[in-house]
């Protein structure tokens, strides 16, 4: 059976965990703009080429250029007491004078909270308080809740006369690292500085307010944004035997944010990608349709890789079987999510059965991530995305702790086992 | 639906994650006989009568008492350049004297390679390199494939005349920790001293004999066994509401090795065993049967605790309904396996759907762990384990890094959601 071949391989002589080494450890961090990115496209070429695509290239697009410059400064000031408060400035925050803005913050802790005491705003700081809700199994549940917060609440702030925002990070870890990630300002209202806190802080922060009549926050930052720069979608291929103008993506993000090594996000989805086709190779499994490895440009920011890319498709008229990708982390499968007919989705479900030794017990509807879903809502592409086990994800997303060490060997491993053998399933017996 | 409610309480009230961190870090590990088994049984005496339990109790055996002596000194020497080997004595080995024994080395990568060199062993130390098989998707069975070495691999060198005993450790991790575990000697032949070392020193040592006409190894180790002392079983219950003479077991093992804290083995399986109770009562759950919630002693060893309480539940000829057993680790659960008739496992399984949200998707036949499995074999009782996913497990079991950080809260707490709401069912619905 092919997939037991594609699993020893993998397990036995996988490159897979080496790859994502390579990547954490000699580029590292890999934000919009910054050297490391330009490193990181040279290192994706090779690795293509060196897991055998038989063609690989770049796909040019403009990508924004935000630029953290350098730590930012975020101290809590109690009766003259100030203590310093583990804080990352939100992607696309402005940042403040070099003096530093300091003013009294009001804890707010929820949009309904801010629209009740809209007049209580005003030359403030809102601190944003909203948890994860740890009812949701899904972590990813969570999140999307709670991002509300970080992506749209400095603009909801502004309108009603905020200088600033502080919001509790995306996550529900045990520790105090900030997690920053993209936030988006309405080009209505004033643009505040924006900056998440370690949850450890947040929880002080609340408390220091529900205790005393006046806090105040001193936040210093020099993030800003300059003018679009390039990216590149780093494309690997293998022509296929049969329908060599038929095309199956598979794909994670080369981008990530700065604070580590995106090692989770996205390292161990390009490396997926990637071992997917040295593996499919390694067993001697020729693809009936064009395969092709795309690990993407600026997902974290406008999702503009994803957007040429469809563009692209779109303009040369392919065909797009069905596309794939992995940006949920490098830990042990679980599932696969899928956008596509009800009929197909009967047909990924009857082979379940042979994927469930590997990981993978289920398909569920409403997947495909940033990076796929294009595909699927301007060309009606089938896609999918590799759902691992949740729990660690948010431990670890956009913080200082998204490091190579964090990643298990074995649950990378079978990640990348169950989405060859999807691959594998959907080009042999059609979807 | 209770399912729900247990999954809710345990999310945002669970006592699991606070009570693991203080069975590791005010305990930490707790190995026969020494002062942190008494402190372990007075603090689970306590959590249990926190949880709610309506009578705590302990229940005596005699365990076996090993003691390592303080730190193992093993080192390589290749043309007199000695370098120090991370090792671990094997629980139940003997110690070298004061001065230690040096000799010359043989790699032996099987029992079959043993056989057929069997004529070079005598006055060497045997060395076997015997690894885990990475194709193995469970990790427990490359664990039972490749522990036949550490257990008894001593007395079968020991047969043809090998003066000590090292073996690759028993993991598949990418660190160089020694794992340590239990060994027994055949009474036939000599007792020679056993120990483990970890991986990167165990393919150095490999290399080196491969490389050198000539390696010695020198071992000095204290380790020695004290006559049997005494341990408990410490058990809490609920009385059940309609058969109060009926019992339902849930269990875990109170002991651990000592290189670290035992979290993972067997901390997990205490906390979610407590845990279990505590929500249960929690909701407002009252059990049809006696629940009884047992943290066994001397798991680690020679199976005291199991044995004792099998051996007190025949002689009271105690009516058994099932027993659940956690000693795979706190990390997410995938399935629960059985030991039990086929009309029970169509049962069990009749429930997958109840349990797939919270991540239990199957009930595999032939599980049991150690300690209930005495049930199941003397009693008949039908017995089950939780499986968590496997694939970090052998990473810690036994090894400097089996410690607090490496679990995960919300992995830990499902793994006690699941437990609850399969204990609830069958109690609810018989088996």
């Amino acid at each position: 059976m092919l997939i037991r071949k594609i699993a020893d391989e993998v397990l036995t002589s996988g490159k897979i965990y080496d790859n994502l080494h390579t990547l954490t450890k000699t580029v590292g961090g890999r934000i919009n703009g910054s050297p490391q990115t330009y490193k990181a496209e040279a290192w994706a070429q090779k690795a293509l080429q060196e897991a055998g695509a038989e063609r690989v290239y770049l796909q040019q697009c403009a990508i924004p250029h935000w630029v953290r410059g350098g730590k930012a400064e975020v101290k809590m000031i109690v009766n003259n007491k100030e203590t310093a408060l583990n804080a990352l400035a939100l992607g696309n925050s402005v940042g403040t004078s070099s003096a530093g803005i300091n003013a009294s913050v009001i804890l707010i802790n929820s949009f309904a909270e801010l629209e009740q005491r809209k007049n209580e705003i005003k030359g403030k700081i809102v601190f944003y308080n909203y948890k994860f809700n740890p009812k949701f199994i899904q972590t990813f549940r969570a999140y999307g809740d709670a991002v509300r917060y970080r992506g749209g609440g400095a603009s909801r702030a502004a309108q009603y006369g905020a200088v600033g925002m502080l919001v509790r990070s995306m996550t529900e870890s045990t520790d105090n690292n900030p997690h920053t990630g993209a936030m988006t300002y309405n080009d209505s209202f004033p643009k505040i500085p924006a900056l998440a806190i370690g949850l450890w802080d947040a929880d002080k922060l609340a408390w220091a307010i529900q205790q005393n009549k006046s806090v105040h926050i001193f936040i210093k930052s020099n993030a800003h944004t300059l003018p679009d720069t390039v990216g590149y979608n780093v494309i690997g291929e293998i022509t296929g035997s049969e329908f060599a103008d038929q095309f199956i993506t598979v794909g994670g993000h080369l981008d990530s944010w700065d604070p580590a090594e995106g090692a989770e996000d996205d390292g161990a989805g390009c490396v997926h990608s990637i071992e997917v086709l040295r593996v499919l190779k390694a067993v001697g499994y020729k693809p009936r349709h064009t395969l092709r490895i795309v690990l993407f440009t600026d997902e974290e920011n406008r999702g503009s890789g994803a957007a040429k890319y469809v563009a692209e498709a779109r303009a040369k008229n392919e065909k797009h079987v069905f596309a794939l990708e992995s940006d949920a982390g490098g830990f042990t499968p679980r599932s696969f999510g899928v956008s596509l007919s009800n009929e197909r989705l009967e047909k990924l479900r009857s082979w379940i059965p042979l994927l469930q030794e590997y990981g993978v017990y289920e398909f569920s509807l409403g997947g495909g991530g940033a990076d796929v879903t294009p595909l699927n809502e301007i060309l009606g592409t089938p896609v999918g995305e590799l759902i691992p086990d949740s729990q660690r994800y948010f431990d670890y997303h956009h913080a200082p702790s998204d490091v190579f060490e964090n990643i298990n060997k074995r649950e990378l491993e079978l990640g990348a086992i169950n989405m060859a053998a999807l691959i594998y399933l959907v080009d042999k017996y059609g979807l």
